[in-house]
């Protein structure tokens, strides 16, 4: 039920993003910016859709394509081999692989802009207050005190005298995975132009018990099924959630957390199934 | 005069950087964001405050920061050792340099995302319409039929067979310079709901001018003065105005597109005194 939830979210992004990719001319940062989008969890545009749906809005296709083209920038430039110099993403070559440096730079910065081209666009929403409001928020999200603070957090820990503390790990991928996922909760209340706060409150567990069930994952995954390399971070010697809590300690801690994003929706009701799903997704996934 | 205009701009821009990353903590992304931003002609900014100025609109200094951020962004990427591979940027390291490689990508990806969050900041304007129309318009500008096209388009042409013609040259720059000309010297009428295309017809002229001049100077400039390296073009064999147009034939093509520019202004009378100047400032310079 929750799966055919998220394949239907991935094809209406996939069809977006085909529509909006159709407009620009065949040069390669374009094809690049294609690839880059293509495929993914949409685990994203699942939660500005569910969000959405919960206010009573159907289509939440554009910041649902924003989140999506924000998302796959910041995978673009991750990949880079200034950066963590990965050669696999989602099973295929990255894009600096399959292109070179230059255009997997100009990628990951076009569908930046391209984020917030779609989350600006009368399409997203009639109500220009509402648009305005969604942007300045994703930028808060995306910028440098959101996902950039996330990422210079963990360039700075890996020069570091010592790994982090828990409290730092938490800070970082705060940043680093929390600020997008936060957004992505909370946008059918902004498109709605309702309280957010409970979904703030989901939204904060939810993105803490998916980066635990990243560090576990790192552990106990299976690179073919991922489609990307596993274990790197225990080969750094970089702290983890399973490094300083144990694997069965951070099971329990991302089980805990899970149960707390699902009560912070109990305003909802049953409307808020959708999101109730997706929470307990995160930790049950395997890729 | 004009110079005092320009000046007083430059320093209204450098103080309100200051404010801005003084929000920020001391990591290197945020040094590095600062360290990009300083400097520069400042014309964009000169630009977007004459525009407004007009239009009897004083406090123009949000959407000037966002497009010196914009610019500074893709500074910083254009320097790359994947893109142009410059050492020099305004007599200084550039940031991949000074810091390393993986910081200069994310400090172009977080001065991108400040440009957006500054633009839409209520401090820009207290209208949400106008906030979320300034914002588009800019990610139309910087993004993938924007500054991104010309830069793709720029480096197909490194590939090509056979040097670009001048109707490509002039698609190329249109895109990777005269975009973002182009919406700062519309910003004033974006502030004041007015009608833009006096200042459009100025920016197209003014941006292609502006470019023709940037080829004349990498064959006729002083490398220290400049404080970047020149001659770069001619070495690669890159088709430039000048080697199309013969120096002068580019000079007397940018004197041209000069005096178009400062008669697209005629509707605004002598108001327009500070527009007409940076024109004439665009061909005269030096560096």
């Amino acid at each position: 039920m929750f799966k055919d939830g998220l394949k239907d979210a991935a094809a209406r992004v996939d069809a977006g993003f085909a529509e909006v990719f159709a407009r620009y001319p065949d040069l390669p940062v374009i094809q690049g910016m294609a690839y880059a989008t293509n495929g993914g969890k949409r685990l994203r545009a699942y939660l500005v859709m569910e969000s959405a749906r919960i206010h009573g809005i159907e289509n939440a296709l554009m910041p649902a394509l924003a989140i999506e083209a924000i998302h796959a920038y910041s995978l673009v430039h991750d990949d880079l081999p200034s950066m963590d110099d990965d050669d696999l993403r989602r099973g295929l070559p990255t894009v600096h692989k399959k292109w070179d440096e230059g255009t997997a730079v100009l990628v990951g910065d076009a569908l930046q802009t391209l984020g917030f081209e779609l989350v600006l666009s009368p399409e997203c929403h009639a109500d220009p207050a509402v648009r305005s409001d969604l942007a300045l928020t994703l930028a808060r999200a995306a910028g440098a005190q959101g996902m950039v603070l996330g990422q210079a957090l963990d360039i700075a820990a890996e020069t570091a005298d010592q790994p982090l503390t828990l409290d730092e790990i938490i800070a970082l991928q705060n940043g680093k995975t929390g600020a997008l996922i936060r957004w992505s909760a909370e946008a059918g209340a902004r498109l709605a132009q309702a309280d957010t706060a409970p979904l703030t409150a989901y939204a904060d567990a939810l993105g803490l018990a998916f980066q635990i069930a990243d560090d576990i994952l790192d552990v106990t995954g299976d690179e073919a099924a991922m489609g990307k390399a596993v274990g790197k971070d225990a080969d750094r010697g970089k702290a983890t959630f399973v490094s300083l809590l144990g694997l069965d300690g951070a099971k329990s801690r991302a089980e805990n957390l899970v149960e707390q994003a699902c009560e912070a929706l109990s305003p909802y009701g049953n409307k808020a199934q959708g999101l109730i799903d997706a929470a307990r997704f995160v930790i049950a996934r395997q890729t």
